[in-house]
């Protein structure tokens, strides 16, 4: 598996993975019918560093990068990650992020954090706890899951100084 | 005191307001330089409710009310809050604060989360607790005071729901 930066080529494959991770409507807040052009300027907004993963020449997961908040906060970082349901299983999100962590320290950030994992989403909850995250806080109700009405979300945090 | 909401002829006084809350770099993240420009395009997103606080004709505070999150999350609230310094003491941001939760239980929030709330920011802490909301994160050093350096902030959450 390759990690390398997104350029605009890579476009139509992440749109591919965005649409069908958002159609499930059980892991990110955004409308699952999101227009393709939303979703790019979303993921590709200038402040993001943008990552994909390529497995046998197929583009199987993307991930942003950028400061969770401006100025007076822009020292904790907010990371983004999704994985190409055809690439289930193959650690593809462990690799991202790894790779994002330590691209993060490269950046010269202190921390990183996730503003809003959703409780029911546990694959994802126990990968980001085996890479460091604490759960720092709980938003009662906060996620309406597609199946399952109104769950909680947790924020993650991690430390990335020695 | 008089809540309204905000109309363009306000500019200037939010501005006024805006500029001085954020020379401190104690409570906001944002960037003590600024530009008008860019704190009321902040200020005045489409998506967000503004008003401001009038005493004797004149504005001495503003708040701003939006969904914290796009749609599978846009049930929850988020708001802002600045008082003219000169109106300290009058009760502004508690009146500010009631009239928000009135206003996010009218518009169907079903709860309310401040993302970032500077823990060194006591009275703000008191204040928010006092009306009902609770501390359900912690960002350790998230913060970057101006004089204190790294402090934490606070994810504070209230359920609109009877």
């Amino acid at each position: 598996m390759i990690l390398r930066p997104a350029t605009t080529s890579d476009e139509e494959d992440i749109w591919a993975i965005f649409r069908a991770v958002i159609a499930t409507g059980d892991t990110y807040v955004f409308d699952p019918a999101m227009s393709r052009a939303e979703a790019l300027a979303y993921w590709f907004r200038p402040e993001n560093h943008v990552h994909v993963a390529e497995h046998d020449g197929q583009i199987v997961g993307t991930y942003l990068l950028k400061p969770n908040q401006p100025a007076l906060g822009a020292h904790v970082a907010n990371a983004a990650f999704m994985v190409a349901a055809s690439a289930r299983g193959l650690g593809v999100g462990r690799r991202m992020g790894e790779h994002c962590l330590a691209e993060a320290r490269r950046l010269g950030f202190r921390a990183m954090q996730f503003n809003f994992v959703v409780s029911t989403n546990e694959k994802a909850v126990r990968l980001w706890q085996q890479l460091g995250f604490e759960i720092v806080g709980r938003l009662p109700g906060a996620f309406r899951h597609a199946q399952r009405g109104f769950v909680d979300a947790y924020v993650m945090f991690q430390s990335l100084e020695k």
